[in-house]
């Protein structure tokens, strides 16, 4: 009997990316990280969205193996953690430093054993899985693919990735590793389509940095750097260069100083103690010798740097003359919250810097080139694109084709892949939708309670209470008519109520005293009334007491 | 004494551009456009946004001026005519029919004077005003400036404009006319600030047409093309070069068979009649004979297009091999719903083509090079910029100082501008807000009622209703405890249902019987429960009835 991988990804392919992939050999299994994502308006107010990791609820896993600490890689991690019986977490230094301070919040660290390994280091064994790490460059430090060689075939996850030639911290895609194992022959390559739609190359990092150089010196007020907290080496950049034309830097931001905090006592970023000076102290000083490095680069409205826009942030004041440099890309859906910000910064006098006026942002991700250069070097028997909405996994398996990839497989959340002898094919779908997180409630949000809020939000309601006399029937007190969110005044509902109460009447005298029954009837009367006088659909609460 | 001439802005400068322009001179005023706006996420289900025009609200307006038949121009008509004495409606002659065709669907048609008046007739007299139009280019045919003479000064609102040196119609921005107006002196430019931030010149609208041209001889398949409906050129040039490969034409959408059918008549667009097919033949016509013009290009939910890359469309059906060209700009806050369409739609086996991957959209707004241009030739001595953001205005601002501009004025909604002495400076504010359009209901909407959707579409709420005795005060039935949009199920109020009776009890025991009293006691113990129980924040609907 020939052996047979099992892979299915439970996150990342579709328009919510929160990475997780599952690899099952007979009832052995491996986990690729473990993303959440934050949710979208069509989440009314959930706080995250996390894949449906159920399948591995009772399915004992080996190890979870990460690739980045992005959090749609290992946010997830604390709740599944909780549910999942997992032996090991493993990932790299940097990787695994930022996860165990998210671990500590959620009091999980000390139960959590956390494996460190570098990429090049020996291979893990971990039952029928042997996996290996491969070094790749991208938005944060210490990223990494992950090779799993197994009975079945070999396969590897690339995580997410570009071809950077000059990362800052020199580390760059091991092209050479990637050559040698696509020699020794590559079964089945899953893939970073974020970027699939663009084509050439993404440029590096070190880009950014050049802008900062050029940014910089010729700046005279205060300057503030927003960026994604997790961008260590754009936020080292922008220091180094903020240091060498004599600022000092300031950190603001939860996030941003957490993970500045790791990165230095790791070592992954250097910079003098004493030109680091607290939100405080920088503002004491003449404006052209600071610079503040902050969150909130995606308009976040509770962020550093939106505080700032409103003249809200206890520290950070602008004044006419000062820089604000947004290094960052700008998340679709969040366009209109970053134009807010920006808006309130230049009312504030501030100059705007933003992706659209400088080459202050480079993607992480592989463009269209270097997937064609991945394929080429690694060519893989099999492609499974990861990481992208439909659009994303279509280009990058038509780039894969173009390479002679024998197979491409498009394989939605939660649909079963086989690689067997060779071949991957879909072999069938296990139940995989979102689980969301909202206050302290892990999956009791369900797609009903968020279409009650969709009416809610948008149409508001409108509850009537009647009390019955649970003898006669007949209506003792009310109807008494509340809403909210639907632009009422206290005689709106004047009108209705005698209808109400008719209605109930001939209910009552038609025998249906049931009050589920007088419940609709209310319902009907309030709910033709309303969209007849209002033109409106709210949502309508009738609570009929017997007393 | 010197003559002074009052601009009050009363919406399209902001976040949310509703375009309308009031000039007064003593009590006489005319308007400049009537606006309305598409609401975003922070309006809560509201359907439409309109300038808040309760300044005009008893002050008699000679005319209101119509630049061009966009939404944002002309969609707050009918709202302002029921509210606003007002003597005619003037305009070009497209505009004119198309809003003919809206106040006709208000039942306003027959009793609004409206009058027309092309670019370089004989100006019109209106009281101590003098208007005329000036032809200018843009993304809708039929585009006007508007040169106001009064006693204190020259006045020219570009309206929205681009210098397209070919438009489709031949009809392009009359830059002589613009130039002999400079000569005569021009005291204040009201001017279009869209794209101030954009380097450089923006694109013909030909060559979309070119794209078309590209891309419509190489398929097999269907062709699909979603555009503005009122782009009109661009949807002539779709049907011009369908036709000319030997494809028919169907026009699916409402507002775009509107459109068509009013400026086909008006001789605006000219198509054989025999090329144009209904949706339902197209469907019966081998693929490759046919292109479908279709609405949509937002990504909007309840558009065709939407409804045919959800496989829900009555006629129109994607089969592989199809494209569909999203001929049209990608408005921030729609890029979510845009790419959801485009990934059902590649899901159907389409191709999608849009401005990301072809030159299949040109935006109507002049860019930075050719606004310096328009101040070069113009020579005003006062600017105003308007149509856009906060970030724009000031875009446009630095552009006119640049050209040596001496006076420019930023003004937001409602800040009252004079003219006087040849300088135009701030002066006052009048009350501007937003006024939603919800319904059947026109300004009953307020901020606190979208706040109050704000926390139900996020939070939802839980009514706790309960029926007190109104001789002893005793609960006598309930607590009734009804939840939605909370996550909720039948037994998770159970624990609480005790504590409310005892801090009723308790109420009572202490002398506060008033139902508002008792209300607020519910209110606190619940609030408190599911902010330390769930970590949540729902509306809370306390209901005490004595019975």
């Amino acid at each position: 009997m020939t052996d047979s991988l099992r892979i299915i990804p439970l996150g990342g392919l579709g328009e919510v990316g929160k990475n997780m992939t599952v690899f099952e050999l007979g009832d052995e299994r491996i986990v690729v990280d473990a993303g959440l994502a934050f949710p979208r308006d069509e989440h009314f107010g959930v706080d995250l969205v996390l894949p449906d990791f159920s399948y591995l609820v009772g399915r004992p896993v080996r190890a979870i193996v990460l690739t980045h600490a992005h959090e749609d890689h290992v946010g997830g991690l604390p709740y599944v953690l909780r549910e999942v019986d997992v032996d090991e977490v493993i990932g790299t230094r940097l990787t695994l430093a930022l996860v165990k301070s998210k671990l500590d919040e959620h009091g999980l660290a000390a139960v959590t054993a956390l494996t460190e390994a570098e990429p090049g280091s020996a291979p893990i064994e971990l039952g029928p899985f042997r996996i290996e790490f491969i070094r790749m460059a991208h938005s944060i430090p210490d990223a990494a693919a992950v090779v799993i060689e197994t009975s079945a075939g070999r396969v590897l996850h690339t995580g997410d990735w570009k071809l950077d030639h000059t990362p800052v911290d020199g580390l760059k895609t091991d092209v050479g590793a990637l050559a040698a194992l696509g020699n020794l022959g590559v079964d089945l390559l899953l893939g970073d389509s974020t970027n699939a739609e663009r084509p050439g190359m993404t440029g590096s990092e070190r880009l950014v940095g050049e802008a900062f150089r050029q940014l910089i010196p010729l700046r005279t007020g205060r300057i503030v750097v927003a960026s994604f907290a997790s961008n260590i080496h754009r936020v080292q950049q922008a220091a180094e260069v903020a240091i060498a034309n004599g600022r000092k830097v300031a950190v603001v931001g939860r996030s941003m100083r957490k993970n500045m905090n790791i990165s230095r006592s790791l070592g992954y970023v250097d910079l003098p103690d004493e030109m680091i000076v607290s939100p405080k102290e920088a503002m004491d000083l003449p404006p052209g010798e600071v610079l503040i490095l902050c969150t909130g680069s995606q308009g976040e409205p509770m962020s550093a740097l939106s505080r700032i826009a409103q003249r809200n942030h206890s520290f950070v004041h602008i004044t006419p003359g000062d820089t604000v440099i947004l290094a960052s890309s700008l998340i679709p859906g969040n366009e209109n919250a970053v134009f807010k910000v920006i808006n309130g910064l230049i009312r504030l006098g501030a100059n705007v810097v933003h992706k659209g006026n400088a080459n202050v942002h480079v993607s992480g991700h592989a463009s269209a080139g270097e997937l064609l250069y991945a394929y080429n070097i690694v060519k893989p028997r099999n492609v499974l694109p990861v990481h992208g909405e439909y659009r994303h996994m279509k280009a990058n398996a038509e780039l894969a084709r173009s390479t002679g990839v024998e197979n491409v497989v498009i394989a939605e959340d939660g649909v079963v892949v086989d690689l067997v002898d060779g071949v991957a094919s879909i072999a069938g779908k296990v139940d995989c939708g979102y689980v969301f997180v909202d206050g302290s409630n892990i999956g009791d949000i369900t797609e009903s309670d968020l279409k009650d809020r969709r009416i809610l939000g948008e149409e508001g309601f409108i509850s009537v209470i009647v009390v019955v006399d649970s003898v006669t029937g007949k209506v003792s007190s009310g109807p008494e008519i509340h809403a909210r969110g639907f632009a009422e005044d206290d005689s709106t509902f004047d009108e209705i109520k005698k209808p109400i109460c008719e209605a109930l009447d001939r209910a009552v005298a038609e025998g249906n005293t049931d009050s589920y029954q007088l419940q609709q009837t209310v319902r009907r009367v309030v709910g033709r009334w309303v969209s007849n006088t209002h033109r409106r659909r709210p949502m309508i609460i009738p609570v009929v007491i017997e007393a």
